[in-house]
């Protein structure tokens, strides 16, 4: 029989998972992952949940003084210096002191699974939030931070489909943003609009690819497998190869839609070499509005992160103390010479 | 007369000011800036610092445990997305973490006078050391720690003339780097290389811009006002109309060195919109190696700024608890198309 909570003590996991007659482990995947739960289990926890009145005990760590206010912010090592992410610690750390509160900047390993750099400093007590980017499918961060009740945002979604993403998230509307593209390409004349996609698609790339088939779908423009190539890597070499493929094919397409800005400018230098001017002969359009999209001859037309506010949303959001609540932000369009559509 | 300091208790400034019979405010402009000090006033001060003992109590401040390992990095409102301090954040984190303490990223206005957000820090003893960037002449910033004794280390120099800098710096020898662009230029055949600086130069602009006519002056070629012009900001466009005057002169450079990235991506395209090529009828170089440099068509030939480097030796410097030193990094040249000269 399930352990009774202590009257006037805070419920745990672990309380909860005996009420279940489940793991710890399974409560706080229920926590954070419900959907990938066995609902018959998930509906068990959740009962447990609501029956002895469990409350993530934020309230019930005891701070060390030397954390008070302190933010953890973990930088992949995988940021490329080309990626617009470069930008996001000032504009997060401003964000951060905007309520009174300091930044705490660390760097975390390439593998998602590697949470040792969290696990040190909680240990150490020194901060008592985390903001994560770089969001994976199912990211095991997520849910190792929900098991030990530690207060913590996100940017990026991990489910953007079914928008039942647990805890507290911000992102931008990618596929949104790439539908408009596809109707200002629309607008202007263009009636096959290729794809540079990546063979290993993030989260948010998939996003956007999403909103490329809509925004087909919405102007009855093919979006057929012909006119989608996969870059092996998000760089210019891979988006010149994948341009050259969408070029060579038999019914080529007028516009060229990257999933990021370094993959379209690997398109622009295909144009080019093939001696089309960027804008007046083929379109093309990035994503991230990212340093090289304004140095670009002519300018990338692309997807502007509004990254001031993502950063004043995940601080704001981290301030309510809600355990689910998500926030999506529109990206805008910025129209450039790579393709004038604005 | 001059109180005497109590047996046993550390000297402070305020002693050595009156022994020396000047303000505490002089004592720490010796400590800080002893060249912009007069002679027979700093000698004094030199004196009494001697006669008294004094050394900066850093021992006798009682460093609450919150800030225990804590370095504080803030960054300038001022830094461009596509300026390549945008990195520095990140490299500076894995730097600091490599000692076993952490970062706290803040952020400073743009006004260097303007020491609010370090006093803040200090109050609420949330960090016990400084990193500075964006260092200007004379920085006010590095005058008004020293005179609270706050362990600080900075990524530049404010005189890179004479060597006397006081506290601990690391700085990158842009001068060098220079120089040796010039040396490559004339290797491949260049004896006319114009430069395009700014109106309104840093410290470090003025330490290419030396560079450069040193490297000049070594291969016996022009330095003339003639082969110089200032760009009013640091902006593509603002190098474009540089490189236009440069271009459109009487006795045109083959060669155009511009002191930053960004500038250098408004001279290639000055080139190309008269039709020529980069690296074939004019060589452009930059300073940077920022993003862009390897985004621009064909690549631009940039000095690297070894940022890993840079900030393990910032690292190092504060944790000798060395009052003065200074690390001079040499720059990287990195040859891309604009000018074929590795």
């Amino acid at each position: 029989m399930a352990q009774s909570p202590r009257p006037g003590a805070p419920v745990t996991v672990a309380q909860v998972g005996m009420h279940a007659g489940v793991s710890r482990q399974t409560v706080a995947a229920v926590l954070a992952t419900p959907n990938q739960v066995e609902p018959h289990v998930r509906d068990r926890v959740l009962a447990s949940i609501e029956a002895l009145g469990y409350r993530p005990d934020r309230g019930g760590r005891t701070p060390n003084a030397r954390s008070a206010g302190l933010v953890g912010y973990g930088m992949s090592a995988r940021v490329a210096p080309t990626s617009i992410m470069s930008q996001f610690p000032r504009a997060l750390a401003r964000a951060v002191e905007d309520v009174g509160r300091h930044m705490l900047l660390f760097t975390t390993p390439e593998d998602p699974e590697n949470v040792d750099a969290f696990d040190e400093l909680l240990a150490q007590r020194a901060v008592d939030a985390f903001v994560l980017t770089d969001t994976v499918r199912d990211d095991p961060r997520h849910l190792w931070l929900t098991e030990r009740n530690v207060p913590f945002v996100v940017f990026g979604r991990t489910w953007p489909t079914n928008g039942a993403q647990p805890g507290l998230w911000v992102d931008v509307d990618g596929a949104g943003a790439c539908a408009r593209l596809v109707a200002g390409l629309h607008r202007i004349g263009h009636r096959r609009v290729g794809l540079v996609g990546l063979t290993v698609p993030t989260v948010a790339v998939l996003d956007r690819v999403a909103g490329w088939r809509a925004g087909c779908e919405r102007h009855d423009l093919p979006s057929g497998d012909d006119l989608v190539v996969a870059a092996d890597a998000d760089c210019p070499e891979a988006g010149e190869a994948a341009a050259r493929a969408l070029l060579d094919s038999a019914d080529p397409p007028t516009a060229i839609m990257a999933v990021s800005d370094t993959l379209a400018v690997g398109v622009l230098r295909e144009v080019r070499r093939r001696g089309g001017c960027p804008g007046e002969d083929i379109a093309v359009t990035g994503f991230d509005d990212s340093p090289a999209a304004s140095v670009v001859e002519g300018g990338l037309t692309t997807v502007r992160q509004p990254l001031d506010q993502v950063a004043a949303a995940l601080v704001e959001l981290l301030g309510t103390g809600d355990r689910r609540r998500g926030v999506l932000l529109p990206g805008e369009v910025v129209s450039r010479g790579s393709a004038p559509i604005g």
